[in-house]
């Protein structure tokens, strides 16, 4: 089975973006560029949703090169760039059937609503960030709100550049229901 | 002046108890002892807000002993119980005059109401959590939106047991508004 992940860099206040996309915040920083890097070389698939990959695209980056791009959307009639593949059908059969096939590690960009149904449908083996040192105050989140609690064991934890704290959790299950 | 402190034990999605105040979730081991211990040892005063009161003394904790404890309402007209005093004057006028005086530090028990009044007034050196490897996807959080960002410094870092991850910040200053 192929590993799915969702993470981002995120503010100490869980903000992977300002309230308009911006993420002038970034530190970037040679440690940055290892983690990023090797991340990549694990991946050959990216998915997200319609809001991030809008947000994506306004910001200039749409679909990364070298890696197979999805945007799940029941807006959107047809491919909306070169090398970025609708996905109208159920997000969580689409990447239960993506899993099974072979291939590389499978990366969900967050905005945190495709990742919240992939997380009730325990298709998410793996969260990460890279906590910036910062209260962005309001904007995006990493997580939304979820029906149930998710359990996670800590994999990594690394200090690095510019007062950065980089974490990963393996995903255990899910726990009691939130509501 | 005296430091003032805000922080708490917090998931990785950023809830520090569940939507009815419940921490069962909170992994108790000798670390968290240690750290709690040295914290203690260094406050003499403990701020909250009046959410922030009742939902504790519903669970059965309400002043702390050992350090003065205050409680901040509009809505209350008395002191709530014997060792907790009743503040219905501006927050941040009252925590200026606080630092002034001498004394040990001063903790700000989490809900963020009452934080952010004070991120915004520039009263809060440090802020810490103690992260825990579980999504709890809803509930009271350790941050609210602030109006302006706050920028942070890394003061220290450290694996504990359970999988959590103790992180604690000095206060830098304000940075944009995020409106």
């Amino acid at each position: 089975m192929r590993k799915v992940t969702y993470g981002a860099a995120c503010s100490f206040d869980g903000y992977i973006a300002r309230a308009d996309g911006a993420v002038d915040w970034l530190h970037w920083s040679d440690d940055v560029l290892r983690l990023t890097s090797a991340y990549w070389d694990g991946i050959d698939t990216v998915l997200m949703g319609r809001k991030t990959y809008e947000m994506a695209r306004a910001l200039g980056s749409g679909a990364y090169p070298g890696v197979e791009n999805f945007v799940f959307s029941r807006t959107l009639h047809e491919d909306p760039e070169p090398g970025m593949r609708l996905v109208r059908d159920d997000a969580s059969q689409f990447v239960d059937r993506l899993k099974r096939q072979s291939g590389r590690g499978i990366c969900v960009m967050g905005g945190g609503a495709l990742a919240r149904t992939l997380f009730e449908a325990d298709l998410i083996d793996e969260v990460g960030a890279n906590i910036h040192p910062v209260l962005l105050g309001g904007g995006v989140r990493l997580f939304q709100r979820l029906p149930r609690e998710i359990r996670l064991e800590l994999l990594q934890l690394e200090r690095i550049a510019g007062g950065c704290v980089y974490v990963l959790y393996g995903v255990r299950g899910k726990g009691r229901s939130t509501t």
